[in-house]
């Protein structure tokens, strides 16, 4: 560090979320006073988290900097990037910066946890400008599996910072809105001190089809069909649902819109001239049923196998009012997302189970994914040209991936950072380097409560959730340490009762003999050390007998 | 049904594991007063399956015919094959008949449950026949992803049933050992009424290709590799590790085997011929630390991520001996199973931060399938040319789809029978029928204890683990209703206190009003009435502030 660099004041780049796993996208921009956040995005739980709804990023350090944050930029409407802004905008009160279907989508969340009021919204078009001095924000239209994806780049007294957002190339997209490599070039051209790029499809070799290409496939599977047709997709995946619209509207099927999101999105699109499809084509449930077969569309969510998605209810074949019936064709057209198959895999087999021909990406081509292939990532970093390479949005292994793919394009090894969630990129005088981590993590969602569920708690519930519990209830005499009721015992999820009643008959005589001791001993033991030795002997019990480690709690109370 | 058919007897089918889903594979063979059993295997527990160790089938229609059971027939060594044969032996005492490999890994199995010394194990080779009469069995060579696999040719009054068990075709094995087409072709000249056939990869077109076809890519990898490698592979996978041993012994690579099962599988494979190598290139512990990396092979379990393997230990930087260093090479030489990819690809994120290279399946053709694929199920299907086809071995999309499969080739569609464990499969006068269908299911296996585990106790499991449980304890007077002692209230895996102890305060506050109105209410209320109303108003309470549902139990005792 020479004394210059130490004077003046640096960039700072610190990711809060999104730089060592998928989803909980959020970036802290920091010059000066100035703070830009850009996404705020959600994660959904993995499978160990228990009982957690959704996982929003820890905004530790936004709180110790309240002041300077100034604004949130959003690159697109996904969940993995709006998410969380309900969470955010209720500690952090700044307009918030996107594309208009991007702000839609972000309208709704917010009209939902009743803060719509009290935010600002200013919708930008790609192109546009945004200044958080000394701070300024070029939008830049990219493709992705929603309408309306920007990626940005951000002019900043220590250089340019582009960041790519979720993208794709797609030469043909079906709204005409290209990728737009001019200005990704122009600023290549300038000179970037820093790409952070998508690393999502990193170890995808080629390119990804386009949007368009999926069409063929989804006009054969009209064309042959004399059954109904099911279509499962995202709800935000317009592009996706205007193919099927145009595809209903021209082999004569009419349209029944199927799970709230889908139902709000379709609105929402339609309203703001994202979706086009003529009104008379959507049916209702009642006329639905009237329809022929070869007249039907449903376009429906739970293409994860969501269990209370309407698709898994009539899987199962406990929806009220729709049904899978022998002839029946369901498309899954996503991408079954890791985790998910087993859940998606057990609504296939109800869905033959009730005879219906099942399609979906690993039989047809059926879905394109919104990230960037290889090719095109390389394509992005040939443009851009940067001084500085940072992968963003992948696990870890992807981000190292993405880094040896620009090395291999002849970036040096010291100018690809492959950093995580809490590294403060520091760029000053033309250098990045990681000087410090800040204090970061994921903060768990449960019902209304946040950060209340910590991992401590979710330790607890795995140990709950193994081998159940044993409750030991017992009141003594504090004179004769005679009993006086008790001692009660309640198990859950620990046994069957029935198929073996002896063994809490068992427990309950070890308890006997506990309280026997407890009884001989007088004041060499307390009431605190008779809860531990029944705790203890029940423990070595169970273990002994069943191998098996419930949570015991005994309750004495001496009266 | 005219006269005759009720008077001969028929020919019975019964899957009690394996057909609508993967794993758990068994089937009853009953003949009058025959049954022959065919394999014995297990299932690992799905994710909901909360605390269980693993699953076997339900033996109860057997337990009902006990004195039919004349013998367990093997047809090859995998867990889901033969897992579940000590509990099976301990009920059913008859001798079981398998292969040589199979039958020393069903020892292994045995020795470690204290069943073998009274168990009666009868080696058999491909093409012997075992009488049990009336039936006639023919064990016909097969290949798989382990060594020593059969098909089998059931003669019977009724006719000939063909049952495929876990094959592939492989023209060019390690062992030379053919999948032996001729004996199911002369079965088929003579006349089959039913083939049972393996279903697990019929979404796959095309052939699988050869084991030996992944050495080339395997011996790239060695030329390629100057640091340690690491082989993850399922030490039942002995060809794999054959070859991987082969080119370890070329490129003068030492050999040191971690895991359990892959040190036992080594053992039991060279000494029974199945495996070559020269003794000299295994390494222990002390000597490994020695050698340079470039001659240095681990071969090693934990392909599936599971948690306690030495794979997983070193990636995650805790394992006691070992660990990951920059410039190694992992290789991970299997499928991932669906369901395991998270833990995988989190082990993989792991290997990467610790520097290590790894390659997998999905960026290099690093592992070849043991089960058929469509183009092989076809050849299956005419070699056998049966009267009637039964998919097994998969889940119910499968089953449908190889039932569509063998349509495609011919067979009509009332001649092919999608059937699920428990239907009662009758084969009478050249005519298949499932007339029935027995109780059955699945046994959950949870240290100790079996079958004491049931979906009522998993349901509380579920329910503990969401929002964990509150406990209440208070002790009343029975005169005055004054309280004695307490409310105690004590959570687990609900809350964590310091975040919201206003919470529990709050709840506490609520008690003591409900006691009150107990008070009040005299001989209208009684104890157990007062408990029910403690739980109705905290279950309000949490809902309302935490949106949770958790497990809640008052116990009040009056003395």
């Amino acid at each position: 560090m020479n004394m210059n660099s130490s004077e003046k004041t640096p960039l700072r780049l610190i990711p809060l979320g999104g730089c060592g796993e998928i989803g909980l996208n959020m970036l802290v921009i920091e010059y000066g006073e100035a703070i830009v956040v850009v996404d705020a995005g959600l994660m959904f739980p993995e499978e160990e988290m228990l009982g957690i709804d959704i996982v929003i990023p820890d905004f530790s350090y936004l709180r110790r900097n309240k002041e300077k944050v100034r604004a949130l930029v959003v690159t697109h409407g996904h969940e993995d990037h709006i998410g969380a802004i309900p969470f955010f905008i209720r500690e952090f009160p700044v307009p918030i910066y996107g594309t208009r279907l991007t702000l839609a989508l972000v309208e709704e969340k917010l009209r939902e946890h009743k803060l719509l009021e009290r935010t600002v919204l200013h919708c930008v078009e790609a192109r546009d400008r945004l200044c958080v001095e000394p701070l300024h924000i070029e939008f830049i239209q990219v493709c992705h599996s929603i309408p309306d994806g920007v990626g940005l780049a951000v002019e900043s007294p220590e250089g340019i910072v582009v960041h790519s957002g979720d993208f794709k190339i797609d030469h043909t997209p079906l709204d005409g809105k290209m990728f737009d490599a001019a200005r990704f070039a122009a600023y290549g051209e300038q000179g970037v001190l820093a790409l952070l790029s998508d690393s999502t499809n990193v170890e995808k070799e080629g390119y990804t089809l386009s949007e368009r290409d999926i069409g063929h496939t989804f006009r054969e599977i009209f064309r042959e069909c004399s059954g109904r047709i099911l279509v499962a997709v995202f709800a935000s995946n317009i592009h996706r649902i205007q193919q099927v619209l145009d595809l209903a509207a021209e082999f004569g099927r009419k349209v029944f819109f199927s799970g709230k999101s889908m139902v709000a999105n379709v609105r929402i699109a339609s309203q703001l001239g994202y979706l086009h499809f003529d009104p008379d084509i959507e049916t209702n449930l009642v006329e639905l049923q009237q329809l022929p077969d070869n007249r039907v569309l449903m376009l429906t969510t739970g293409s994860q196998g969501e269990p209370m998605s309407a698709l898994t209810r009539m899987a199962f074949n406990v929806h009220k009012k729709l049904s899978i019936k022998p002839g029946d064709t369901v498309v899954f057209s996503s991408k079954f997302i890791p985790g998910n198959e087993r859940a998606i895999h057990n609504i296939i087999n109800h869905l033959y189970r009730r005879g219906a021909h099942v399609i979906h990406d690993q039989v047809k081509e059926i879905h394109v994914s919104g990230h960037a292939y290889r090719e095109e990532l390389k394509t992005m970093i040939n443009l851009v040209r940067p001084a500085y390479f940072i992968p963003i949005h992948g696990e870890y292994r992807h981000l190292v991936q993405h880094k040896q793919l620009a090395q291999s394009l002849g970036l040096s090894e010291h100018r690809c950072l492959v950093v995580e969630n809490g590294d403060v990129i520091s760029l000053q005088n033309g250098v990045a380097s990681v000087q410090r981590r800040i204090e970061t993590g994921r903060v768990f969602v449960d019902g209304k409560g946040v950060g209340d569920v910590c991992d401590l708690v979710l330790r607890d519930r795995r140990h709950l959730s193994e081998d159940g519990m044993v409750l030991v209830s017992l009141v003594v005499s504090k004179e004769t340490r005679e009993i006086l009721s008790g001692p009660e015992l309640v198990t859950r999820g620990f046994i069957l009762e029935e198929t073996k009643p002896d063994i809490l008959d068992s427990a309950r005589c070890l308890i006997l003999d506990v309280l026997e001791r407890y009884q001989a001993e007088g004041e060499m033991m307390d009431c605190g050390d008779f809860q531990l030795e029944i705790r203890r002997e029940l423990k070595k019990f169970f273990q002994k007998v069943l191998d098996r480690r419930p949570f015991i709690h005994p309750m004495v109370a001496e009266v």
